[in-house]
């Protein structure tokens, strides 16, 4: 099969990154760049590409089929909406666009051109995601009331585009898009309650830290959180069930579940006398009626970029439906706005 | 000095700790006890205790000057009130009523009859809270942004009350008031927002699990938690400062801050591959840049009911002001009013 051509438009360290780990995919052919920084053209041209001068030069570029775009956010919709409009397929960094409407405009063009759109917004094929996944859908816990999701960092979030309000910086934009888009991907419930609350603990302008908590019909509930002033850090995944707890610690999957085996006369009336006095509610569980097993990696999931591409080369020839539609990305933009008005930013 | 008496209305479990406890205080001396179960009455006499047939009979004697109030608490508020018209100085309980609106009819009571009423509302001595505070304080984390306190256990609620609405059962009530009265106690704010998701796993009436969050006016946030189907359990404290983080794993004061020392060059615009994909970040800090202390026990806390008893003593002898106000305790059933309707539930 002829390899798909791809242009990508934004060379920052994203796109150098999709570059670096696909250049030699079979199915692709990465042909060249635009930047608005000539030092990055200069860049790609050190790396066999071709460096476009401009953009209309890449988006005229008959051979060029699919277009990565992967500049700051602020510019993601009116370049994809270019990109759809000269013909050519588009894959879009995360977040998608800066609002529901922006996207709005976005899909509508994709539809008129009928190119496909999608976005980079795969943390779906993460193995600790897929790992806690599976365990709820297996059952392990019961039915699962509440799931945390964390990621926590300690150094700040770095300088430049992040940090400022017009280019789409703050957290929830940056890693909030994912956690949410795990979640809903998950959870196929309708949202019923949005609270947020963002902090700037170091860059007023937006949020470098969120704590998010999602209600969804059935009563399940969700908390994430994003915080890059945290020492320490909570697990990346804890999860509640009627049956049982899940705990995942980090990326590396390292974890386990605890669950009750003894469902019956688990309660013994005594008290118990901790450091900090008497308790009947709190006494631990007697160790033979509970059971723990251990979590790791789960090795036979793929977490790669090219399952994206793979995907949407898939999709332009009619072989699959898209996995990452802009529908879905519409349904996380509207949870980041009900969330930036709750905690009063919009 | 002559020994407070002691009189007791609902000899419970949490009654007959009080009692075992405190039996042999030089301070206090131990007369009776009522409880409308008579049973309780045999174990009381059997203890050495007088037995009153009804509570009229102990709240006429007149050697009792100080009445414990240990019953469920739906009756706390008609008991406290008849107690303090009968002379008596009067220890509650907690939670000390259901409403706001029974506390005030309780202090108005107190103030015309000019007898001390006070709550048994003191988990502000539990060591785990004070090695908390204390490093906070000590300013080891800078400015703190946010805390979070939880109390968790496996085993559902103790049957019986605790599940039942009309008795005041469920979590906020039982341990929300010692997490709430800790944090009001430490944060000398108004609280600008209330918001609380209660679940009831097990026990349809009441909230055998809560999840609390609070913002005060200079933007602090703590979020509480109660639960009991927790199979794996959150560190019992987790702070947040704009230079640290503290953890406490539990009662026993195990825990650690992790604070930053060096607040220069901490950012290195490099890339980190994890197994989840690239991230910038939440690439981990240098080593060298923070330094790690670990906590223990603070052996100075004297953390015991005696505490609340001798500080209701020199009350009544004018030496010490009350340290656990029916103000304060008004404050904290505000607190879980606003958190029952954030809730649903009123």
């Amino acid at each position: 099969m002829k390899k798909t051509v791809v242009g990508i438009i934004g060379f920052g360290g994203m796109a150098a990154y999709h570059y670096d780990v696909l250049k030699t995919h079979p199915q692709l052919s990465f042909k060249g760049v635009y930047d608005v920084n000539p030092e990055r053209g200069k860049v790609a041209k050190a790396l066999g590409l071709v460096s476009y001068t401009t953009k209309e030069a890449l988006l005229t570029d008959s051979e060029i089929e699919l277009v990565l775009i992967a500049t700051t956010n602020e510019v993601h919709k009116e370049l994809s909406i270019e990109a759809l409009r000269a013909g050519k397929h588009v894959i879009c960094e995360k977040p998608v666009t800066l609002t529901s409407q922006e996207l709005l405009e976005v899909m509508a063009v994709s539809k008129e051109t009928g190119k496909i759109f999608t976005i980079n917004q795969n943390r779906r094929t993460n193995k600790d995601f897929i790992l806690m996944k599976r365990s709820v859908e297996a059952g392990l816990l019961g039915e699962v009331y509440h799931i945390e999701s964390r990621v926590e960092g300690s150094r700040g979030m770095p300088s430049g585009w992040r940090t400022m309000k017009a280019l789409g910086g703050g957290m929830l934009y940056d890693w909030g898009v994912h956690l949410i888009d795990q979640i809903l991907f998950m959870i196929d419930e309708p949202i019923t309650e949005v609270y947020c609350k963002c902090l700037s603990i170091e860059y007023p302008e937006v949020d470098d830290n969120f704590r998010l908590h999602l209600t969804f019909e059935s009563g399940l509930t969700a908390q994430i959180e994003v915080a890059t002033n945290n020492y320490i850090t909570h697990p990346r995944w804890y999860v509640l069930g009627k049956e049982g707890t899940l705990q995942i610690d980090d990326w590396d999957c390292k974890g386990k579940i605890v669950r009750c085996i003894d469902k019956e006369s688990v309660w013994e009336h005594e008290i118990v006398y901790t450091k900090a006095g008497p308790t009947k509610t709190m006494a631990p569980r007697r160790p033979e009626s509970i059971e723990t097993i251990e979590l790791s990696e789960p090795l036979d999931v793929v977490d790669h970029l090219s399952v994206v591409y793979e995907n949407v080369i898939e999709a332009i020839h009619g072989t699959a439906p898209l996995a990452i539609t802009p529908e879905q990305a519409l349904k996380v933009l509207k949870v980041m706005e009900a969330a930036f008005k709750s905690a009063g930013l919009i």
